[in-house]
């Protein structure tokens, strides 16, 4: 498993911009954003943290690690309910604070509420958003049960 | 233009996650997450953030508006370049920190570095990171010249 590992430290500008160097720029927190899209949709399934940790690990193993902010713990994506991200290719974004992974979504879904996405909500566009605003569902039936899937949430 | 609103209060979490009320879940610095995907190719094009202003604005005009940390100010992406985003779909996440929003990228790209999408560098997998690793390509080719476009950044 990855060892602990140290990425470069950030140069000027123009290094992390266009240099083929990784030097993420980790948040106060310690964090960067992951998005993790289904490589055969193309969908949003979710978007996460990682910390130094869990990106290394990601890519050595080649499988979705986090960083839960909740539960302040290293979190592999699948660890407690079987549904593991594979992912097919990581992309890091210009300033390197924000990583765009490609995955193959195992088992029924990746949303600890049961759904394949956690974004099976839309909102309604073209009015300034008031107290009549209604989110309209999307792909938002449960395709598993959380309640046996996860034993302390993932 | 979208009046100053204020999103509905935050409920238990069942409410957050069941209901259809728009609740976003700011961060302590008053902003939420924004993945903006290429409605056609499904390419994630860039990763950004929206203050409640942003996001109203955003909802009411069906263009892109996004915070921008660095200048710490609300910018209407393509407002120097011309570049907007016209808005086909906004979703928002299970607990509402995060939006998705599908867009039709007018202009050369969504990049400030003159490419089509940030995320244009690929991290390889499969081995721990170390002083080895080097970024891979992709799409890296600058569709417009960012020097010419861009008045103050955007």
């Amino acid at each position: 498993m990855a060892a602990p590992f140290s990425f470069s430290e950030r140069g000027a500008t123009q290094a992390v911009e266009e240099g083929r160097t990784l030097s993420p720029k980790f948040d106060a927190d310690g964090l960067v954003t992951c998005v993790a899209t289904d490589a055969a949709s193309g969908d949003v399934l979710m978007v996460a943290h990682m910390n130094a940790e869990a990106l290394a690990r990601t890519i050595e193993t080649g499988e979705a690690w986090y960083y839960s902010r909740s539960r302040r713990a290293l979190w592999r994506k699948g660890e407690s309910s079987g549904h593991v991200q594979r992912v097919t290719e990581m992309r890091i974004d210009c300033d390197q604070d924000a990583v765009w992974i490609k995955v193959e979504q195992a088992g029924a879904g990746a949303c600890h509420t049961g759904r394949r996405s956690c974004f099976y909500r839309a909102v309604p566009l073209g009015k300034a958003p008031d107290a009549s605003l209604v989110l309209e569902l999307r792909e938002a039936e449960r395709k598993f049960d959380p309640a046996k899937v996860y034993g302390k949430g993932d």
